[in-house]
């Protein structure tokens, strides 16, 4: 995507599973991405919308699921996702203090789109991710403003740059500069070949737990830059998970669990201070918001098969991490805080990730 | 309270437990409730807001717990509350289209009052109830305001109106107008008399299944109303909780789920379309926003004290319901809908409560 | 059922829902039940099954789900019921003390008609439900021996006696004796008419608080019988749902939850002192042990339809409690303890419960 | 410990916290762990128990928590640990199919030591974890009997040996031979030095997967061995977690979770097989039984606290499961099946872990 040099670019394969065409969220047929990044001295934050389809969604909702590795965090939308098991609105990234107006946004747009809502039907539930942008970003200034989430919305497309781009501009991970990453595998089944897709905001770790594929890399970082880049382990991560495999959403949330195992072999110890969630969807059934005549028939795997996606969404959320590094340009924001490239440092310091 | 008619003035007696002196939320030291009512042709809806002590709620955090009873909602900030256990802002209460403005408004007054939130210390977690009052108030008007919610939190006192104030302007409970009501019990322990405070933001039920005091009323109002007032069940339910007994985030968690048998006895079977939310605090330890030199000691009773506690917050949960409808007045709304009062019913056809 | 007086035989009608033919669980078409009974002196308990379906149900499993009101309790089984969403075995109920025993049974049983369990296919989870009849029965001698469990596996029917019988033999029921209680009711769709069918495990409440359709008959029976009889709440009871509706294993999980509002209306404040659980499963579809070529079709019904079931889940609740305790007979046990039957206090004291 | 080689003594370092100086559970003062192996052809079984302190445990219990990393399990007693936050018995490890008789003689165990449990006070609640051994075990045969769990109880002590003992016996782990392991970290803090254990019962993994400190040693062995040694993860693992650390339940669990990221770091996918239940226990504090006149005061450490916890957890389970690992001696099993010991492939393909 976007001509950006990504993990398998170094030279890293993690895992088995074979990648999607773009080794990406979008890969999973409907699902899109589109960002708007607010970048002026102080400002360093901004918007990331995924459309998990491109039709109505409050109309066709997907089959969905959430899960909280640490809930150090505002996300909304959660309680009615695992009350009703649907998603029936795109997912909002942005920071932290911006969550009340990305909701307001993403309400007011629904109901636009929906006019019934609040008439003939009843109201929607606004999904929305956050991480804390404060080091680089002025949280204070609340810069993001509902026409940002709006035009997020409007401008997805299947490929989307990473990095240091939309709700990622302001983000760090592992002490160094990080923000939105992507990857996806593919599961092969008799009745099928399936996509798992992952997209993450990255936010969190400590410098010298950084690893690659299992290549303590950030204890050779951590040497080389002196300690003082290392910061507190802020500890948050958004994991946006998209599949086009049939499932039941108990299921999914099953799979979603699994998203920790890829966050730790990139180092992370889940640290106390924000929040890890974890929120995903299968496009494979569309859930009609109007009652049929007939019950609905629900194609599901069977659980013995689930074991592959288990081992799909660990492999594209620990490269998803690692993409969001390595993609992540330098950025100086508030205050004149600033924090450095992945892939500078290891131009720099002739650091191989093989 | 305000001379409004409560449930004991009907000669009703909820339960065996006695209640504070004035039998509401704010009988527990230091809680001050406040309201912004709207009303005006189509926009009927407001704000409630509940500080849960009078210093800075930021710094000195409360323990708390929250229950999802049915989650079809959009609750905002119990990932938080779950997490960690604590409640660090007011609580705040509006309609289901006004969540977002509401966090963005309870984001911003907490980050003025605490500047250091987004320089040296991390983020504010709202905490933002809701139900959905669609019927009576037009919600795409998207009416609450930012200065809506922070004059709620500005003008708060122990002693407060209920029925069809605040966020509870719109409300509907049993096809009846509902909105706010609030009740209290003392427990009395040998190491002294605490109190359990709740107030509700009632927006659920269907007239025939309403009972006071396990007395029918709600099907003998059906006959005599005609069935044409009996709207389907639409199970939407806030129930803040207040106490200042010494307990634990899970044992506060214990209580909340009993608030469920009081709703219950008034009727409700807990329908699907929308959410019933707790969420409560024991005003009993003040938990430091900044770490002291040494552990805690949380002061916490035995669980074998808390049988007290359950049956008080069933009993008070009762009783906030039933003072939430007989203190409701009629209200004309959205599109000329409107709701008949409880009070003015029971007159009418001379209808005895006990 | 077995000539026995129930609820509606004394002219009480619980709710507006229609029941099934028998009025009991087993109204859902291939569930049995069957008691082992052991009253002997100072031994008063038994064993209960219910069996889901009439085939080998580690084969053919079934969506299930359950539910934690109060988990001071020692029901086993329900990590996995929870984890996979499926039933594999029946539910064996008994005293406390004797749940070791009975999973040890069950499991034996289940491998000796599945003996591919340990050599080609895993294990088996056992589903045991409990409460504690340490009142009238002797705990310590664990009395239940697996032969009993096997008994009672080996000999259910359609029709079933209640009340002091089978687990039931040694439970109290707000302070009087009570023990294995059953109802159903009628869930009528445009596509078709269900059953909701519940047996209730009875050992909870106190006297004072007992009512029957609203009816505060506990008080007046405790005037009656000097208030020596009350005991403190110990707050345990079982409750198994079957039902053939098509649900998913989320849709469930709603539905048991709801059976609160039926405990609660009889009075329960969910006392601390024991386990209050909900078991459940859904006969509408066979999820097969081994994995077929293609995904499965889970037939679920739309979430609009799921208030009727959230009704008439709490209705049989309300009634197959106040089953059990109309049927219980008197029962005198360990030490001379001895229980009072409901039905001979209504006609000693001339109670009527219109 | 037992003159065992463990993973230090191969010149591997797990993190960066300080072992305690058994790197054992039982390095938290008060911990002793016993064995009781079954070794006899088609039986390969056991079973440890661990007690936590070497009081009455019933009568002084511990702040205790659970965490389900996949509830594909049998693991008994944590409905009750969840509600209401304490361990009331020694934590027994056994087989799958063994967990009745297990929860049985634990029942019997608790009642004689505590007579009045069934008269003046209520029931006990059994801890059980379990691991499936059936591929070098004969489970039908249901070996282990109640003298056996009694035994392990009765002679456990602060030193232990690992490996292919007590329940650990027929466990497999990354396809090699698995069983008990353990390890300890301390956590360093202004108001003390404070001790994390860890024991786990490891039966999961593929051996492909295996990773020693990021190092791939498991495909380096699958090549060596050929693939046929390679089994399908059975995903299974208890971990038993103890800490002076004091903590309240809620704290507590947070902990807990994080174990997965040392399972993580080993190579887990957190397979769908079988259960991976962690179950924890603080020595800060005993509850007592019996209510005392006044409240309890709990010592917690402040949430800015907890990271060292999570560090230390993760960093102590990586290890443990790898001195599970490394102690396991080759045994032959049910129908002549056998497992390698990794300690011997090590030596017999020059494999170095460092």
């Amino acid at each position: 995507m976007y001509e950006q040099k990504r993990i398998p670019d170094y030279g890293v394969k993690i895992g088995r599973l074979n990648t999607g065409s773009l080794n990406a969220i979008t890969d999973v047929a409907g699902v899109t991405v589109g960002h708007v990044t607010l970048s002026d001295q102080d400002i360093q934050t901004g918007v990331t919308a995924i459309l998990p389809h491109q039709g109505n969604i409050f109309k066709e909702k997907l089959i969905a699921a959430s899960h909280v590795i640490n809930g150090f965090g505002k996300t909304i939308g959660t309680i009615q996702i695992n009350e009703l098991g649907t998603l029936e609105t795109p997912i909002v990234l942005t920071n932290t203090a911006s969550v009340g107006k990305a909701a307001d946004a993403l309400i007011a747009d629904t109901m636009k789109q929906n006019p019934e809502i609040g008439r003939t039907t009843g109201t929607v539930n606004p999904a929305i991710g956050e991480c804390n942008d404060m080091f680089l970003n002025d949280i204070h200034a609340q810069a993001v403003q509902k026409e940002h989430v709006l035009e997020a919305l409007q401008h997805t497309a299947a490929e989307f740059e990473e990095g240091a781009v939309g709700a990622g501009r302001g983000m760090l991970c592992y002490s160094l500069k990080g923000g939105i990453g992507s990857a996806s595998r593919l599961m092969d089944f008799d009745h099928g070949v399936y996509t798992m897709g992952v997209l993450v905001l990255t936010n969190f770790g400590m410098l010298s737990d950084l690893r690659v594929n299992g290549n303590p890399v950030g204890q050779e970082l951590k040497q080389a830059l002196l300690d003082s880049w290392e910061q507190k382990d802020k500890g948050s991560v958004m994991v946006i998970v998209a599949t086009d495999l049939p499932v039941s959403e108990r299921q999914l949330n099953r799979i979603l669990k699994r998203s920790v195992t890829g966050l730790s072999r990139t180092g992370a110890i889940i640290g106390h201070g924000s929040g890890d969630i974890v929120l995903g969807f299968s496009t494979a059934t569309k859930i009609p918001h109007d009652k049929p005549a007939q019950p609905l028939t629900i194609p599901t795997i069977h659980e013995e098969d689930i074991d592959t996606a288990f081992r799909a969404i660990g492999e594209a959320t620990e490269e998803a991490v690692l993409n969001s590094l390595v993609t992540a340009e330098h950025v100086t924001g508030r205050n004149g805080n600033e924090r450095p490239a992945f892939k500078d440092l290891l131009e720099q310091f002739s650091i191989k990730l093989t």
